[in-house]
């Protein structure tokens, strides 16, 4: 028995979204030539935009497609950077964002003169629009994540855009995470208005609402000023260059528009499992502890620590089983080092190395759960007996 | 009827790489995670990197695979830039390079402090080895397509990375028209040594050999020093950040690899197709006149001036009799400038609004010419009578 139970990492594709791939096809044209194919190819191009606007609650002009989440995240950050006011020189920086953010703010502070102004969480994964107002003042920039990636809290982006607006600082919201699992509505977060501060960009990704992997979009509001990451020809009000991929496109508008129709029912579900889940893992494994906010946070997300084992061994042992898990970010899997969520929720080295994220999607059952409950208490003490994380050697550790 | 003379702009899907994608994603996984799924995911892609590398000469860790051929024109010539040696500020820009290249050399001008060497071409649109090494000595690094994308002239790939060896720059070459069309090997024109000089970095696009959009590589040596332009998750020897993309990443495989089986057989078949279609244009319109090298030209381009009529209105006469062709480059395709590759070549700006792209592909048949020939005169005919090109009203106009 196979149980797929990392649905953030990546979901299966939708046979609404492999049908729009293949018959956007059956067209033969680059949507930006003038003959009639190309035409053709641009109304799918732009059809496509409409439904994924649609299901974001932005304008089709400010749909930018690009290849994914990440690359949307850098269009948005570096562009605003590159675009910045003379003399500002601060991007404001939650705790436990995600690498296609933490790694691009670390670039600009490392190659582009930029200073890192962080922001702490609270226990539970939170990032406290008071405190996150309080590090705006003069920056030039900041990012939050609209749901951690990793522990699954949902943050109050509401609470955020309203603290950007009123600093006037730009923000970018990462909503990759968060889209298809709960409201995303970038317009009633930006609110009116024609600033080019508030919330600016936001991104999301394709492969994570069950449509292809390598297409996402950044959201880039008709009033945001932004250098482009990507330069070529003119395509997508010049910020983003290169021949439009209308199959993904098309693709991804089919998956984000059926998973947003089964949005409340299908996050229904997935509190279900989820909380039976969690429910099982206390009863079979006392030890275990929920990280992340216990109610605000992603349907199909259990983060759980588990004390005294490595996340690596449970990770391999329940591998070994036929379950597929993670310890963390699918986008830095193979790096050896603890997880900065975890860090950033207070927690020591030692936890940081004991988690496991499990994650839930539409195709996950209730047997898959109940198979992975019946499995884990052995794997547990066999991960308990084969001895503590390597975080427990580090001098961090406590 | 419809033929479909725009190959250059996007040729169709082939059926392996329509397979190839479909296959990948019967296989649930990132193949960035450590479990079972996501490494039976990163096996179908880094299968796919090795299959590619040997269409494409090079090692399978030198392919760090993109969106396309510009995203990977861009990581390679602003990568180039961000870790160039200091000191140096020059980047070398031969005349009528693409868009994908042209536009991140201005913008390195004009946001990044960049200074442009341009260089001149013959009027058959050739870039002269000598004249290109003169432009060398000292640059952070230097450009060049392999063949042109308009007028289908073929460079003198190994003179020009033999000039920039022993120039000891960086060079970046754009092989997204020539992959498919003639051989391509980043070896064999990158030659032995470990310099950070010389040919350092090459992009390719799936969807100019039947490969889906979206998909591309940067070729980029295993001794080239490079920063990433996406940031993000470790993937890709950290040159290229965000979920790698299997099933484009296989299907870009798939279509290079038959295109290259197939290359010799279709090159002498689109030899001898396009050149029925120049001497029928020749014989219907005595006027007309091939651009671009006679001989050392991509098999499928033919590339012609129609003197006293407008490209534009010739297009859509013929797109209305069915017949797909364009002016120039899809990618600025729409926008109303005269062909910079054209002025290039020692033409007048008017002479750039008189041109038609022909490209022929995979699919074109001898059906295809015979009844664009037979359309011609009378569509030339009825474009000079509705007017001569708006360059002629232009202050450059002779």
């Amino acid at each position: 028995m196979r149980v797929y139970l990392d649905h953030a990492a990546t979901t299966p594709l939708r046979p609404e979204a492999r049908d729009a791939w293949l018959a956007a096809h059956e067209v033969l044209g680059n949507p930006s030539s003038i003959h009639g194919a190309g035409q053709q190819a641009r109304r799918l191009l732009e059809d496509a935009r409409e439904s994924l606007a649609g299901v974001l609650g932005c304008q089709p002009i400010e749909v930018v497609f690009t290849s994914g989440g990440t690359e949307a995240a850098n269009l948005a950050l570096k562009g605003l950077w590159w675009s910045r006011a003379e003399g500002e020189d601060a991007v404001v920086l939650p705790d436990g964002e995600h690498h296609a953010t933490l790694d691009v703010v670390q670039w600009l502070a490392s190659a582009e003169g930029a200073t890192v102004r962080p922001v702490s969480l609270d226990e539970g994964g939170r990032i406290v629009p008071e405190v996150f107002a309080e590090a705006l003042p003069g920056a030039a920039l900041a990012t939050a994540l609209v749901a951690n990636n990793e522990v699954g809290t949902i943050q109050d982006a509401a609470g955020l855009t309203s603290a950007a607006a009123a600093a006037g600082v730009p923000l970018h919201l990462d909503a990759v995470s968060a889209l298809g699992q709960m409201p995303v509505d970038f317009a009633a977060w930006r609110g009116a208005g024609s600033a080019a501060s508030g919330l600016v960009t936001m991104s999301v990704s394709a492969h994570k609402v069950g449509g292809p992997v390598g297409v996402g979009a950044a959201v880039v509001s008709r009033h945001g000023r932004l250098t482009p990451l990507v330069h070529g020809g003119g395509q997508q009000r010049s910020l983003r260059a290169g021949t439009q991929d209308v199959a993904g496109a098309a693709a991804f508008a089919a998956a984000a528009t059926v998973a947003e129709i089964e949005r409340e029912a299908q996050s229904e579900r997935l509190r279900g499992l989820r909380d039976r889940l969690i429910a099982g893992i206390r009863a079979g494994v006392p030890a275990a502890r929920l990280l992340g906010d216990p109610t605000d946070r992603l349907p199909g997300n259990a983060h759980v620590l588990f004390p005294d084992a490595a996340g690596e061994t449970l990770l391999f042992l329940l591998d070994m089983h036929g379950f597929a898990v993670s310890t963390g970010s699918a986008c830095q899997a193979g790096v050896a080092e603890p997880s900065h969520v975890v860090l950033a929720l207070g927690l020591d080295e030692r936890a940081a190395r004991s988690v496991l994220r499990f994650t839930l999607g539409r195709t996950s059952t209730a047997e898959d759960v109940d198979a992975l409950l019946a499995r884990l208490p052995e794997v547990y003490a066999r991960a308990v007996a084969s001895g503590a994380p390597s975080g427990a050697r580090s001098d961090r550790a406590s």
